[in-house]
């Protein structure tokens, strides 16, 4: 264990993907979905042996820290950072890199979820490992997922040069980031065979992104060395309350890496990666019955029914289904749900639509 | 109004078809399905004009009489007649028929359903007054329902001869009775244009009635002769009881109808007759949305939805309903179905599976 590694979990999500089951007082990353333990609980139970406690750091908003201190009271309470408000994955970034600059100049950050997980822990706590030597020789490491299918729900990498200095390492000059693409796009860089889905997880130098940062955005970074010469000090929640709410909000794939120095990628092949989307990628995570059926919690009564998840928080409730394929139910007492499983992304509208008459059911 | 015509009205089904909303303790016609009164309530508001309270009976199961009562305290409590424990509908008219028989001789009844709604209740009124003035003839009437698709869940009724001596109505002699039939026998028929459904109503004279019972159910006759004897006297509730756990089950279309002589039928048309048998035909009783669905309480909030139905008996509960067709969704609390509209029918074996296993959710 290297003295100069940290985590940094970013677990500030509002996650309205899993909703009605994920809510904003109890969204996805808090919830426990697999097991007995929360997903925020899993992510940090998957580096032990990596980083000391110590070592992690979450990101979040005020309005959920308490929740996952409760969860990971291990974690110094202190290593929690508080954003007033979401302004995008570029500004988490970059906090934590104010925290841990001022901890430790030779800190090397990974960047890593509250809310996916990894059937290959092992696998993932070895790549993880190898992205630091990289991240050590001043790349700004991306962790890529090779892709299975052509998915429009994530952001794709191509890969360029291998990098040749790493043997057993899969590691890519990255040649371009892409958006989310429409499904024929995403069918060619499937069949291309050089592009890598965006994990959302990276590792490099603290140093080396706050150089990025001042190039890239330096509006940002002028707010964030206000912040850094206020750290450690009785006024600095006051000034990050003060400067948050003028910061644009930016994701640190669209602000920093399409158009940074030096970036590598490395494509996963086999971790068994799900970043729990969606009601529909549950039924990759969850075992199914020989008809492909899925029953968490309460008691199912399936008749001529294929490929049909059901979940209701209610265990004395009887689900009953017939004559139906494809299907996701979801009961949580207040709302019931039914949704065929391939537009299960348009819950995002419902949670819209219930934003704009209130706050009931959110 | 003719003193010697009465109704009974046969209100003893346990309705498993609208289950899970139909329970047991809580059956079909004590729902209050359509408005704030229940299909039994309508069924006796619809013979307002034609009978007296007085003249009302109804045959129950001792479980349901009391709410029955309390439904319909205009109703003499005396016109309420109990059988022990189901034993099919010729049980049902032929007690009926002693009850009857008892108090008027000449009496000619109606037996009718409890459970059954009919949009234009002033042609059926009309139409049953019709039906009265055939059975003072003699015949045997059986109220027909002109069909409109090749249902699979009726029986039907083939017409013979136009009774002339009716001219204002369209009375038929029966050539036979047919049991439910395959969907393939459904579709002759209702292209043959001369078979009606059987509507389980009939008008007829209780001393011809008895006289059919006596000749082709001599047993079940005896049997009701023998608490005949003992009405209106101290004992017969307890012959009641001693008698009717041997009797043999049976529906008054096969025990008697099918080889009954004299027998007419009249196939009405636009009586908007609905028997309430299935989720699926509650879509021909509740208006729907300009894409065909149908919110019976709580809120309903339908994305890419058609043709579905949404139920519940929680009027905070909110359903929403993602990308799917012909779905029946019921939640009664305890329970949460969902079925495609067209195999609805397919309630009946979950509840066989249910009773198999105990009498919860029934």
């Amino acid at each position: 264990m290297n003295e100069h590694y940290y985590a940094v979990i970013m677990a500030g999500g509002g996650g309205t993907r899993l909703w009605p089951l994920s809510r904003v007082a109890n969204p996805k990353q808090m919830l426990p979905l697999v097991g007995e333990r929360s997903l925020f609980q899993i992510s940090v139970d998957r580096l032990d042996g990596i980083f000391a406690p110590e070592r992690i750091f979450v990101v979040t908003v005020a309005e959920q820290a308490a929740a996952l201190q409760a969860q990971c009271p291990q974690i110094p309470v202190e290593n929690y950072l508080l954003e007033p408000m979401p302004r995008g994955t570029a500004s988490v970034v970059g906090l934590a890199a104010v925290a841990l600059a001022a901890r430790d100049p030779q800190a090397i950050m990974a960047v890593l979820t509250a809310d996916h997980i990894f059937k290959n822990e092992g696998y993932f706590q070895a790549l993880l490992l190898a992205a630091f030597d990289a991240a050590q020789d001043g790349h700004l490491v991306t962790l890529g997922i090779a892709p299975t299918f052509p998915a429009t729900g994530y952001g794709y990498i191509q890969q360029g040069e291998r990098v040749a200095k790493y043997q057993d390492l899969n590691a890519y000059a990255v040649r371009r980031f892409v958006e989310k693409p429409d499904e024929s796009y995403a069918r060619e860089m499937l069949a291309s065979g050089d592009h890598a889905w965006n994990s959302g997880m990276f590792v490099w130098q603290v140093a080396r992104i706050q150089a990025e940062f001042r190039r890239q955005m330096p509006e940002l970074a002028s707010m964030l060395n206000e912040i850094s010469e206020a750290w450690n000090q009785p006024q600095s929640e006051s000034v990050v309350r003060r400067l948050w709410p003028q910061i644009q909000p930016e994701t640190i794939d669209y602000g920093i890496m399409e158009n940074a120095e030096d970036v590598v990628v490395i494509p996963a092949e086999g971790l068994g990666w799900n970043d729990v989307g969606s009601w529909e990628a549950l039924f990759d995570i969850f075992p199914a019955d020989e008809r492909g059926n899925i029953a968490l919690g309460g008691r199912h009564l399936a008749l001529d029914t294929q490929q049909t998840l059901v979940f209701t928080s209610n265990e004395e409730r009887l689900i009953v289904t017939i004559g139906v394929d494809d299907l996701v139910v979801v009961d949580t007492g207040d709302v019931l749900m039914v949704c065929k499983k391939d537009q299960a992304q348009k819950v995002r509208q419902i949670v819209q639509n219930l934003k704009a008459t209130g706050r009931q059911y959110l």
